[in-house]
């Protein structure tokens, strides 16, 4: 019995609804993807429910629960993730948030959450901030890189807790926010305390940094705040070797995708020019899909891609037709060069329909390709509509049973 | 309301895949079955997860699961299963093994797992093992026939714990394994201890049985070791007359099979010729069914049918169509000779595709034939195929209730 490699492709964001201006059709529809027609001659095909219907998942609760981990279980929030996949090291019991650097006047009042978005200075302002601020009543800080204007700051010690509230308030003119205790522990109300000192501290640190002054001689917006929000405990999730059996690699350049990834001990990359945007580096991606599956390492192999959801946040719909095409493109490019037969899942963490500009609980198509013997679904191509005549009518926690049925690596369960 | 009588027929391991002998159908498809496919204008067809999408069953796992009973709570190991179904009477906490009679040298290094499979002497070895250790260390053992080289064996006693490991090494050429605790408590070292000196015991007795004098003087390997796996406590099930309401018979010749229904409260009966295996009786079974069907006291009749599973493990795709035959042929009988109209249900309770030659996570084609009224599922032969048209997308858990519904037997939850 044959044992395949399997490639999971995710594209954010992926399922959609009727669009006007394509016709009411779904940008999946309208995409020209040849390459993923030619697998559905012997694939599954069907529809998931990320979580379950009606359920509008976060990215990271979907990618859980596609990878296996029932985020009703082990979900503590968006915060350590993106830690993670900044590049932290975190311990058990650490208390992750994600921040944006932004700006504030004089009374703390935010001019803009975003301190205009690209921030060129970003890593010599988080080198400063590691440097001036080491901890706060016995409680180390860190701070991490992430995309654009986010940061995320990581404090270790005894007795934290992630029962406090954020200091972003989430709209300009409004002032920074007190973080505040949410329950009667003696622990949050102590994080909370030490979570307001830290406002403190990084305004006067930012506020006072060369940097800034810089950028205000440029007619520039200081980054002279952190805007903290998405607070999460750092707990051990269980290994994706130790409950599938399957070493794997991950290929994405989203910090947040890549926290889960590194929590779950996938090996993790980003290639070069790999931005988790629009104008990622598809090709890139796809050479480091193949290195990964040429390597006798690895039995899984996970690709994902930000686009999809980027265009769908941005109301762009012609980039996000523009993405699944690119997509198909890497497809083909991976199918040309790697000859091996291979399992292959392609689907999206969620729907995000380019006209809501937000995610929605839609069921998004999925198709599982299996290289021989299954009675394929008779269905002519790849996308919403089609997908409804398909025999998958799953959840995302089923996803990787059924790719570890088809490649042969499943154990029985009993006997 | 008619309250129907039902008959449920699981064909083991019925569900398959593609087969490049038979020109990419699937044994169901290749075979005919007249009877079967009349009852397609009254029933309700789909596919069915046995415990969930992608996940490889077990028999026990599954028939568990098809009778209503969550295996995820329930299941304890193979092995009560087994010495119920051959026969032990078990209570709250007794040790059961499955057992094979195997060959060891002198240095109890097994030379045949199975000492030559077929053993006719293995009723009297298991009186001699039952006469000369009556116990161990205070606890009770006793030996039960199983089929061919199986036996089962069973410890009786206070403080004694499953959480221990194999004395079967699984393969020829290694030493017989010690049983050693696999959790700290006192209970699993006891016990593995006992284990031990039961090997010990079983080869003195064994290999100084006359029996096994007369067998080497035949030139068959002696009988003198078992090797135990599947170790399991027994706990009181739930009986499917106190959730369902329904007096149930079961007819099966297979004792892991006959053991699950015991342990539910069901009435079993293995009627001669029955022996789970392709060379099984399939007359006398239907022969049973009608008796049972006819009796005024049961409710449910179970049928279970081994040989599409043997095929199965065997390869053997043309026995496995025949077996697909005879099953059609006994429905035919059961049609003919129990003229009530019943509800029926036939599926499988896990896919073994014949060129895996081993179990598979594939969903299961189910149909339930219901006498009147329903709006029956447009489908033209019951199969994987055609099974994806239907509208049933259950798992095994839901089986029982969607009898109890259509045999208008199921309760209100709720009011």
């Amino acid at each position: 019995m044959k044992k395949y490699k399997i490639l999971l492709i995710i594209a954010d964001g992926l399922g959609d609804r009727q669009v006007r201006s394509l016709n009411n059709k779904t940008p999946l529809e309208t995409a020209d993807k040849p390459n993923i027609k030619s697998l559905l001659k012997s694939s599954l095909v069907g529809l998931m429910d990320p979580i379950s219907p009606g359920i509008i998942p976060g990215s990271d609760t979907s990618h859980m629960a596609i990878f296996g981990i029932d985020p009703h279980k082990y979900y503590r929030g968006r915060g350590s993730f993106e830690a993670l996949g900044s590049g932290a090291e975190l311990t058990e019991g650490d208390i992750s948030f994600r921040g944006n650097f932004a700006t504030v006047d004089n009374e703390m009042r935010v001019v803009d959450r975003r301190a205009g978005r690209k921030i060129d200075e970003a890593e010599q302002l988080i080198n400063e901030l590691n440097s001036k601020i080491g901890e706060i009543d016995g409680v180390k800080v860190r701070f991490y890189k992430g995309t654009e204007h986010r940061v995320s700051v990581v404090l270790s010690g005894d007795n934290l807790s992630d029962k406090i509230s954020d200091t972003d308030p989430h709209e300009t003119g409004l002032k920074i926010k007190e973080s505040k205790p949410l329950d009667n522990s003696p622990a949050s109300s102590r994080t909370a305390e030490i979570v307001n000192k830290l406002s403190k501290k990084i305004y006067e640190v930012l506020s006072t940094s060369e940097i800034n002054k810089l950028r205000l001689s440029e007619n520039k917006l200081p980054a002279n705040i952190i805007l903290l929000r998405g607070v999460a405990v750092h707990r051990e999730l269980p290994k994706i070797k130790d409950y599938t059996g399957l070493t794997t690699a991950a290929v994405t350049a989203t910090p947040l995708i890549k926290g889960i990834c590194r929590s779950l001990g996938m090996e993790t990359i980003t290639p070069p020019g790999a931005t988790g945007g629009i104008d990622t580096n598809y090709d890139a991606k796809a050479n480091e899909v193949i290195n990964f599956l040429k390597s006798d390492k690895y039995d899984l192999v996970f690709l994902h891609i930000k686009a999809t959801d980027a265009a769908s946040h941005d109301g762009d719909v012609t980039e996000k037709v523009k993405a699944i095409e690119k997509i198909d493109n890497m497809v083909g490019k991976i199918l040309d060069n790697y000859s091996s037969e291979i399992v292959i899942a392609f689907t999206g963490d969620h729907a995000t329909p380019v006209e809501l500009k937000e995610h929605s609980g839609d069921p998004v198509p999925i198709m599982i390709y299996v290289p021989e013997n299954i009675i394929a679904d008779d269905i002519k191509d790849f996308n919403e509509r089609e997908a409804k005549k398909g025999s998958l009518k799953i959840m995302g926690i089923n996803v990787m049973n059924l790719l570890l049925n088809y490649s042969n690596r499943a154990s029985k369960y009993g006997a």
